[in-house]
C-alpha cells in the first residue's frame, strides 16, 4: 500500500454547523484511511472576518476571499454552510464549473435552484450532495435515492421543523398558549429572533420541496408548496384534538396522485396511534409510503451542531469514496419526470372545523345543506359547550376538494346563525 | 445517447421474496433507463423443480443447474434468495470468483460467513450487498455505512424479528398467554411451523451480528451473540411491566463499550416513552446512537414479500449504478477493526426479578444483603400480592455485571425464605 492520499476540502462558513463539521473530521482522522482509502482535510475556511477567533479552528486557514478557494486547484470538495441564496448560489455554481464537488446543507438554495445546481454538477461529473438539507442528521435523501429506489413512492410526509414541533409539544403537554410556547422556545434557543420562517411553515416548505422532488423523481420547488403556519393554533384546538384521540402537528405532506403532485405544509390533526404523533420536542421524523416497502419512518434530530454535521460529514465521506473509486457524479439528479404540481385549490383534504352557532333547531340542518350543496361530505359532527345562547359545533369532513370546501365556507360566513368560525384545520387520513 | 444497455441477472430461489423481486423489476422497467442508465433483466431463475408453475414467471427462464448460471458470461448479478448456509455459500463464493456481483437477503450466511464473502468480493472488485438481511424493507445497512459513516456508533439496537414482536404485542394488548399468541401467529402466517429460530431469538441474533459488525466496524458473528427467547414470558410479567410504565420487547442490543463489544438478544423491559416501545405487531425498528447524530431510529416492515423485495431491488439498482459508473466494489467490507466481543458473563445490565418469598420480617433484609455481598446495587423494590403465607417481591437492580448477578442468584436459590424466582428479565436503561 502506497502513501495514503490527502483530499483537500474548503469550508464556507465557520458557524455552529461549520464548527461541528470541522470537529467531526478531526475526530474521524484515524478512521479515514480504512474507511475511505484517503484522508480528507479542511484546507481553507471562508469567513466574513478572519480576525475573529473561533474555538478549535486554526485561524491560518481563514480567508475572506472566495477566489482563494475557487482558484486553489488542490481543493476538491467545497462544503457550503453559509445558508441563504446569494452568494452561496454563485459560489457553488463556480465551484462545480471548476470541477469541485459540493456538499451543502442549504435547503433554501436547493428548494429554489436545485435543478440549476444539479445540472451544473452533472455537466462536470461532480458530486453535489445535500443530505443535511432535510431533517438534519436523519438519513433520508440517500435512503430515498438508493435503498428505496425500486419503489413508486406515493407519499412522503414528516415533521421537518424542530422549532414548531417544540412549540406544539409544549402546547400539548403543558397546555400552553402559542405565544407562551414561542417565548419559551426563543428563551431556550429553539427559535430564532425572527421566527417567521419556522412558525409560518416556510422552512418546512423548502424541505417538502426537496423531499418531494426526490421521492417522486420530479422537480418540486418551494413556490409549488402551499404553506400554512401554526400561529393561529390555540390551546382550545389542542384540547379538542385530544378529545378526538388526535394531536396537532405541523406536517409537511407531499402526495403523488394520479392527476398531479400535492405538496403543502399545514398544522394537521393526526391520530395518536400514528408513529408521527409521538415525535416530541425538537425531534424530526419523515414517513414514507411506497408500493413495495409499504410504510417506513425515519426519526432523529432535525437540527443542531453535531446531528447536522453528521449528515454533512457523511456526504463528505461519500464524495471522497467516489473520488477514490473514480465514480464522482455517479448518482446525480433523479428528477427525470415532469409531473404537474396541483394548485392548492385542486388538492383534497379532510377538514376539521369548529363553529360557534346559535343554539336552536335547524342550525345543523342548515350547515349540512350548505356542505351538501358544495359536494362536501360530512364524516362526523360533535356538538358541545353551550355558552349562553351559543353552541359549539365541530365538523369533520370526508376527503374533499379544497375548492369545494372553500366555497362552503363562503356561504357559511354569510349565515346569521353562525357567529364565528373558530378553527379550520386539515385532518390526516 | 446510444442504445440503452441491458444488464442480465439471475435469481436463486423463486419463493415469496424471489417472486416479489421479479415483479418489482418488471414494474420498474420503464423507470430504469432514467434511474440507472440501463435496464436490468432476470435472465435465469434457479429452482428445485423447473416443472412447477410459478405465477407471473416465465418458465423458460427456470433452471435446476447452478452451473448454467455460473457459466453464463452474460449474467453479471446473482440475486440469492434461497436462504440457509449451503449451497448458498458455495454458489455465492463461486459467483464472486467469476466476477459476478451478489445481492442477498441471507442473514444466516452473512452472520456466519460475512467476512469470507466480503473478502472474496473485494478480491474480485465485486459488489456484495445485503440490505434485506436486516429488518426487511427498512434501510439500515446503507444508512450505517454511508449516511452515518462519520459517527462513532456506540449503540445499535432494535426490534428485528416480526414474529416475536407480533406475539408480544398480542400478549400486551390482548392479555394473551405466550402459547395462545404463538398459536394465533401460526394461524395468521406470522410464525413458521417450527418457530424455534424466531421465539428463541436466533433470527434476531443473526441480525444483531450483522448490524453490530457494520455499526462498530468490527466483525461480530452469530456465535458472539448471546440469545434468550420469549417462551418463558407470561401475561403476569407483562402486567407487571405495565404497572412500571414499561413494555416487554424482544430487543437485539449491541453496545460498543470501552472494554469490548456486547451483543445479545433478550426480552427486555423498556419504558413506554421510548420510541421502540410503540413499535407494534410485525413492524421492525432499529435504534442507533452515534457521537454526532445522537439518537436516530428507522422503522418499517421487517419481512414480507414486497418490503423485503424493496430492499433487494434497491441493492440491485445500486449494483447496476456501480456497473454503469465503473465503480463496483467501491463500498466493500467496513470491518477494519478487531475489537474484542465480551462473553455474556462480562456484560452488564439492569435486571428485573420477581420472587415469591415468605411473608415475614427479615426477608427483604436477607435478600438485600445477598445482592450487596455480590456487588449488585438495588434500584427499586416493590412488594405486593400476598398469597397466603407468601408475598411477591419485585426487584430492579442498577446496571451490574451479569457474573455478579448470577452469583447472587445462586445464593438466593439456596435460601429457604425464597420459594420461587418467577421471572428474570433485563431492563433497558
Amino acid at each position: 500500500m502506497g502513501e495514503i492520499p490527502v483530499i483537500k476540502a474548503a469550508l464556507l462558513g465557520a458557524g455552529t454547523v461549520g464548527g461541528g463539521v470541522y470537529e467531526i473530521l478531526k475526530r474521524q482522522w484515524e478512521e479515514m484511511p480504512k474507511k475511505l482509502g484517503a484522508f480528507v482535510e479542511i484546507k481553507k475556511i471562508l469567513v466574513r472576518d478572519k480576525g475573529k477567533k473561533r474555538e478549535g479552528m486554526d485561524s491560518a486557514q481563514f480567508t475572506e476571499e472566495w477566489k482563494e478557494i475557487l482558484e486553489d486547484p488542490e481543493i476538491q470538495i467545497v462544503i457550503e454552510l453559509m445558508g441563504g441564496i446569494e452568494p452561496a448560489r454563485t459560489y457553488l455554481l463556480e465551484a462545480l464549473q471548476a470541477g469541485k464537488h459540493v456538499v451543502t446543507a442549504n435547503k433554501d438554495l436547493l428548494a429554489d435552484y436545485g435543478r440549476e445546481l444539479l445540472d451544473m454538477a452533472a455537466e462536470h461529473s461532480c458530486d453535489l450532495m445535500f443530505e443535511a438539507a432535510v431533517a438534519g442528521g436523519i438519513p433520508i435523501i440517500r435512503p430515498l435515492k438508493q435503498c428505496l429506489a425500486a419503489n413508486y413512492i406515493t407519499e412522503v410526509m414528516g415533521i421537518v421543523n424542530g422549532t414548531t414541533n417544540y412549540i406544539l409539544t409544549r402546547m400539548t403537554l403543558d397546555k400552553m398558549e402559542f405565544s407562551d410556547a414561542l417565548a419559551l422556545a426563543l428563551e431556550l434557543g429553539y427559535a430564532e429572533a425572527d421566527p417567521t420562517a419556522d412558525v409560518e411553515g416556510y422552512d418546512a416548505g423548502r424541505k417538502v420541496a426537496i423531499m418531494a422532488s426526490i421521492a417522486f423523481n420530479s422537480r418540486v420547488t418551494f413556490g409549488d408548496v402551499f404553506t400554512e403556519g401554526i400561529t393561529k393554533i390555540t390551546a382550545a384546538d389542542i384540547a379538542y384534538a385530544d378529545e378526538l384521540n388526535m394531536v396537532i402537528k405541523l406536517l409537511g405532506v407531499a402526495r403523488n396522485a394520479e392527476d398531479g403532485i400535492e405538496a403543502g405544509v399545514y398544522p394537521m390533526l393526526i391520530p395518536k396511534y400514528h408513529p408521527l404523533a409521538s415525535v416530541q420536542d425538537a425531534f424530526n421524523a419523515v414517513f414514507v409510503h411506497g408500493d413495495a416497502v409499504d410504510d417506513a419512518m425515519f426519526l432523529g434530530r432535525g437540527a443542531g451542531r453535531y446531528p447536522t454535521a453528521s449528515a454533512v460529514a457523511g456526504d463528505i465521506f461519500e464524495a471522497v469514496r467516489n473520488i477514490q473509486a473514480g465514480s464522482t457524479g455517479r448518482l446525480g439528479c433523479t428528477c427525470y419526470k415532469n409531473l404537474r404540481v396541483k394548485p392548492a385549490d385542486e388538492t383534497s383534504h379532510c377538514y376539521f372545523l369548529r363553529l360557534q352557532v346559535e343554539d336552536r333547531p335547524g342550525v345543523l340542518a342548515g350547515i349540512a345543506s350548505v356542505f351538501g350543496n358544495n359536494n362536501v361530505s360530512i364524516a362526523q359532527v360533535i356538538q358541545k359547550n353551550k355558552r349562553g345562547e351559543l353552541a359549539e359545533l365541530a365538523v369533520i369532513t370526508e376527503r374533499v376538494l379544497e375548492r369545494h370546501f372553500k366555497d362552503s365556507l363562503l356561504v357559511l360566513g354569510e349565515m346569521s346563525m353562525i357567529k364565528e368560525v373558530s378553527t379550520i384545520l386539515r385532518v390526516y387520513a
